[in-house]
């Protein structure tokens, strides 16, 4: 039976036999690098070992014919001066789990050849270090036995009178001590450490370890050192060899940071040909590896060894040139060259950065809510925060909860922070689709009377300077360096090859002409949702409160459906024959409305002042008489438009009017369905307002109608909704919210930060969908539209989550719309779901 | 072939032959009642007439073979004053499509025999009508062309002059009128306004119409009369005949109300033997229908006639009573006893009412909660009624919105009046379990300043007595007459046979003993929801309140345990070996702190008054804190249990202790349960302080653990949560809020009326489960639990609910749990379902 495999006799795919270490030692041998030579000691023979408590016979013999493959290529003859290291390696890794024995081969009589090689102190040190983990590791003595003074040459005495003492032998025979060490590794593999680490990470006991042992070879000989490379520059991807290196030391000096390294470029002047031979194993490594490399090397006598490959790690901005290049070289594929961008990873790319070396003082730490970082003056009042604004001065708006009062000025600040509130409730998603750095549930207490806020014990001024972290959910205090986003035209390369491989498609939210301009800068195919009641913020909000409040609409009506015409005559020639989908209006009426408190306040001040109150009255009445228990399950969406027919007869007109003019072929969205009579009767209220509209005008357009599939009942009886829908979209928000009956706004803050630590969520569902309820709700909607040829999509936050778009590819939905900053994301996320399920299935 | 049948060859089955109403005087006639004698026209014969325009020969000879019967057992022949009507009579009923030719037979020689008979300004009259009918019906001359003047026999002439001129033909010939008349029956059945009235009711124009010829009876004569009866009183169900009477006049009269009957009784003195034969009759139809019955007779010189015979129609305590009795006579099985009684009707017996002869002034109706009726003063705040109610004063609640400040002071007012709110919400799920008349949206304007409401100009004084129907939904001023309720023993016997027969078993939702007793009493066996929450109102909301708001909640905790385990001890002990279901703390903590704005006009107030505020803004802060925008969707249910393990520990110690005490098995149900990790993390709560405090006393006690389905995600994921539970209770008030997306407490204000109104909804949702939508996710989760042996049931609002008991039935789901007052109807509900899911599967 054969127990022992040199390098050269291993192969790559046997790390069942040989360990993956080992293996892959071999199979670098192979490729004919110059790795340190050596051989493996097989799991079988570890198995045979802890069965019989002995190494088989032939193992024994085996070793010892191979002792002199560990001179190959090198001047030192075992017992001479050359030393071996001996390591544990089982198929999986178990890092750290047993030490190496380092230096084996030293004997009081080879220390003194090593002495004249490498100086003194150096050998004695690696000769006492021998012993010493010799006297643990492989005889088990208790590691505070072994003392070390400051004498290299007297620790190598003591340390031997303590295995001694211990009725232990320390053998002076150099064969003897690798038998002993490959004994000791195998006998290691059931120490209860080890036995503790397989259990706790599912690894089967039966597998056993190999061991190898292994020329050692020193970079702190004349002429020698030691170094690390990458195949490519790991922050950029730029192809060059890119690395570290220092003269006359060990590997051990380097990871230790007591010296600085030189560049690697410096080995050009110093080690040439080993300089030049590492640019050729490097390229070698890709050809083989077919990614980027990382290496560590030494040079002994000018001649270079490598200890050690890897695949590279590298920043998402490396990642993503480095595939692209890649493919370009004909080294990969382009399908490849997508999958090798993690688009979690790649979202950084898109987004302004702290920059990662400057010094910050984090007050408070919150929920990231929208990526990207900015700085500016903390701002608490939305109406100050517009004066500002308007002078050019960067705010970042500070608020308790967010509210419809901030949506007008949120385009203008840097920033948006609230302290309470979910990542998806209304004014962050706003503030996400704008790309703007959001954090929610900050952890900060604010005092608007004192004008500060206040965490840990740090209080802060309002106007004074912080930045926010979105993606950490930092807050932190003053300016902080800034790094410009890092997307670069390898990222743009790379996103024109996906939509050639991705089967869903990526449409934008957008609610205006100015993002949908961006979107189609950004690669949308389509708006899968235009959200009507944003383009009544601003200075149209006094127009929409007038209409809530008259109760004859009719004048109010008309105003507005003068503006939403040109709103969407703007989108839709920017948009020409890309379609568009036109949600009708859908929040509770009061979302209109200013705070029924602040306007308390408003009104005792006006008493005070003995001003006129009777409009505040009537305001608040009228927010008193809109206000609900849960509005997120009150008077909204399609039930609006069923209890206000004239409201969405309205924007169907504005809608008409617009594509009349431009040509388009809307798609109209009604929200919130959760009956087949529901949409039926709202469309037929639409339908009629069309056909009214278009009778008077003499002109005819064409448009669609579909659902938006947002409540759970709408997905349970989607099958006969879908008799009077052209599409449906998925909202996917509200339909997560009412699923698991949590709370957007309430839920983040309360308890779904503790639900995840506890893993009692894996995901934030309101960021990556729950495969499991909410779409199993979705594919059982999604079984009867395609049944009857309904096309769908998904218009919720999960459309730009690469997890949850794969997941909606999977159920073969035509495409996610997303905001616009995070179309790029979807788009590498869609290519990346389909050649997935290209590769599954062939 | 075969076109005339006399009544005594017709059968009853032939109705596609002989039309309805023929084919019932056919099987009166066989029964042998005695029937004015006549004959049918098949409906063959009129699809002949409307494809040839003419009757067959044999049809035409058929007639005429048969007219001798007109005479049976009368002492006058066809020809010599003998009368006819000629009628219309289709398979399925078009009542009032087509007038009935009265009065055939008469022609200018006969009218003079019958003018001898019955006088001669009856006789011409008679006479007339014929003409005219037959002018209009048969000929198709208009209406208005024949118009009446003062005498009778004047009319006669100037009508056939009419009919003349309009180039038609008056036959004087008896057999050729009857002739005339069948071809205009059939002539009129493709009149427009028959045939509109089919295409409205979806009736098929091929079925044709059959023409029934009969005698005409005249109760006008000397010895002669006509009347109506029922086999039992309608109203009571008590076995005797009742009816009225009036002699010497026609059927017509007794109808039009010209003339005050005399109760049938009478009948004994004038025509004691047509008496007595109608009491042989009403027997024998009983006998016959297996039912009570209704006939309309008339009786012509001393001979009686029965001219229609009805199913009796009857209150529902005549319908409890006539079925019970009907049982005990054999008449009917006890199955049939049961299904005769309507549960939503019998819902009324159980309830006191307000005389249906009271005269009232209703100022306003709003949506009838909980049905019952009361009156008393009203009262605006919770302290004041709490005085007034302790002096023994009747009040009734009126409320802008109920909150759980209310909830103390329910049990002791008459009603509860909510301004807004809607019929699940949580105080009027309380009240309508304590058997209270409610009324929710109550369309009523508060004044709280003015003291006083105001609903359509009228305003009403705080203080002032109303009454209130709880299930109109009316508010009547003042106080009205009132009727006990109607259940009687009968109703009592009735259920007594219902839960043999019945499948799923009836449990009730109750909080405490009191409710226990009363849950034992009406028949439930065992309680499916004790609410824990509700035993922390009244003098122990400080209690809770101080627990919420201190840091260290030990030493509340310690109290709260102690009270709820007395609590459970006192349930325990009166359920007995019944099983009981404890629900563990369900509502959001801020239900338990006073409300904002309240406490914001107390705070002002003590500032005012310069007294100590440091309580009162703490408690503000707390409530500010734990304020959520959608409560219904926050921290609740199991996330408060997992958020404040503290609370469930504290419950779980009071149920094994009282456990431990008492022997009982309690069932701990674990609320709003959205994943399997949930149940996971909440029964590990529960085991653990379950374990420590069995091992701390040293006694042992059972228990078991289940979860409230009341999540999409719940019933989606059902088969995993099974793992971790004993029993599935489904929470139907909020399964159905969530998978509406409609909050139980905004949308019967804001829409859910007009839903029902434009049949957006066909059904309140939250008042009979929602089949298609929230019944297919139970479905969905039933299908899961059964597999898993999961026990079933439901405790919603829908537990009471006929239609929603039948549903679940069907479903095959353990129990219902309903409100004390709702035990009984669920109970004949439940034996419904199950015999007459036996009826169809046998």
């Amino acid at each position: 039976m054969r127990y022992v495999y040199t390098l050269r006799e291993g192969t790559a795919n046997a790390s069942g036999l040989l360990g993956e270490k080992g293996a892959n030692l071999a199979e670098m041998t192979g490729m004919g690098l110059p790795v340190p030579p050596g051989f493996i000691v097989t799991t079988d023979a570890c198995a045979y070992f802890l069965r019989s408590g002995r190494l088989p016979e032939e193992c024994e013999e085996q070793i010892r014919a191979r002792l002199p493959c560990l001179e190959d290529g090198t001047d030192k003859k075992f017992g001479e001066g050359r030393t071996v290291s001996v390591r544990h390696g089982s198929e999986i890794s178990m890092p750290g789990i047993v030490e190496s024995i380092l230096n084996a081969g030293l004997n009081d009589q080879t220390v003194k050849i090593f002495a004249q090689q490498s100086g003194e102190n150096f050998a004695y040190n690696s000769y006492a270090r021998f012993i010493k983990t010799f006297g643990i590791v492989i005889l088990g003595i208790p590691p505070e036995r072994f003392k070390s003074t400051a004498s290299a040459k007297n620790d190598c005495e003591s340390f031997k009178r303590i295995i001694e003492s211990e009725k232990h032998v320390f053998p002076q025979d150099a064969e003897e001590q690798i038998l002993e060490c490959v004994r000791g590794m195998f006998r290691s593999w059931n120490s209860p450490k080890a036995a503790d680490y397989r259990k706790k990470n599912g690894i089967d006991s039966a597998i056993g370890t190999a061991c190898i042992v292994q020329s050692m070879i020193y970079g702190n000989l004349p002429a020698s050192g030691t170094g690390v490379c990458f195949s490519r520059d790991p922050s950029t991807g730029k192809k060059k060899i890119y690395g570290e290196f220092i003269s006359g030391m060990q590997g051990e000096d380097l990871v230790s940071g007591i010296v600085t390294p030189e560049p690697i470029d410096r080995m050009k002047d110093i080690f040439p040909s080993a300089y030049a031979e590492i640019g050729t194993i490097a390229s070698l490594l890709e050809s083989h590896y077919r990614d980027m490399q990382y290496m560590e090397f030494t040079i002994e006598k000018s001649k270079l060894y490598i200890l050690e490959v890897a695949r590279a790690k590298r920043t998402s901005e490396a990642a993503v040139r480095a595939a692209v290049e890649m493919a370009e070289e004909g080294l990969i594929t382009r399908e490849e060259a997508i999958m090798r961008v993690d688009p979690y990873e790649a979202r950084r790319l898109l987004q302004k950065r702290i920059d990662p070396s400057a010094e910050k003082r984090t007050i408070a730490k919150g929920i990231g809510a929208s990526p990207g970082a900015a700085s500016g003056e903390i701002i608490f009042d939305t109406q100050k925060a517009a004066e500002l604004t308007a002078k050019g001065r960067k705010v970042i708006l500070v608020v308790k909860d967010t509210s419809p009062d901030d949506i007008p000025v949120i385009p203008s600040c840097q920033a948006l922070v609230a302290a309470g509130g979910g990542a998806t409730s209304h004014a962050i998603v706003i503030a996400r689709g704008m790309g703007m750095p959001c954090i929610t549930s900050a952890g900060i207490k604010l005092d608007y009377a004192g004008r500060n806020i206040s965490a840990g014990g740090v209080s802060v001024a309002e106007g004074s300077i912080i930045t926010v972290d979105g993606s950490t959910g930092d807050i932190i205090e003053g300016e902080v360096l800034m790094g410009e986003p890092a997307a670069s035209k390898y990222f743009n390369t790379l996103l024109s090859w996906c939509d050639s491989f991705a089967s869903i498609r990526v449409f934008a939210n957008a609610d205006n002409p100015e993002d949908a301009e961006k979107a189609i800068k950004a690669g949308a195919r389509g708006i899968g949702l235009c959200r009507t009641e944003h383009m009544f913020f601003g200075e149209r909000l006094q127009e929409i409160q007038k209409m809530i409040m008259e109760d004859d609409k009719g004048k109010s009506l008309e105003k507005m459906m003068e503006f939403q015409k040109q709103d969407f005559i703007g989108i839709f020639k920017i948009m020409g024959s890309l379609p568009v989908t036109i949600r009708l209006l859908d929040p509770p009426l009061h979302e209109f409305l200013p705070d029924p408190d602040k306007l308390k306040e408003e009104l005792a001040l006006l008493k005070k002042e003995g001003q006129n109150t009777a409009e505040k009255e009537r305001m608040l009445e009228n927010v008193m008489s809109l206000k609900e228990k849960n509005p997120m399950m009150g008077l909204r969406g399609c039930r609006l438009g069923i209890m206000f027919p004239e409201i969405y007869a309205m924007q169907t007109k504005a809608i008409i009017a617009a594509a009349m003019e431009t040509g388009a072929t809307p798609e109209i969205m009604i929200p919130l369905v959760s009956s087949w009579e529901e949409m039926k009767e709202t469309r037929s209220i639409i339908d009629k307002a069309a056909a009214d509209f278009m009778a008077k005008q003499k002109k005819w357009a064409n448009y669609s109608i579909g659902a938006m599939i947002e409540l759970p009942r709408a997905c349970i009886t989607a099958d006969r909704i879908a008799d009077y829908a052209a599409f449906f979209s998925f909202g996917t928000n509200d339909l997560t919210q009412a699923t698991y009956g949590f709370s957007r706004d309430d839920a983040e803050k309360k308890f779904l930060a503790r639900y995840l630590e506890s893993h009692l969520l894996e995901e934030n569902p309101f960021l990556t969908i729950d495969k499991n309820g909410v779409g199993a709700l979705i594919r059982i909607a999604s079984v009867a539209g395609k049944r009857k040829n309904v096309r769908m999509s998904v218009c919720g936050e999960h459309g730009g989550d690469p997890a949850s778009i794969k997941f909606f590819d999977s159920l073969g939905l035509d495409y996610v719309s997303c905001s616009v900053y995070s179309i790029k994301i979807a788009r590498l996320a869609a290519a990346q779901s389909s050649i997935k399920r290209k590769e599954i299935s062939s």
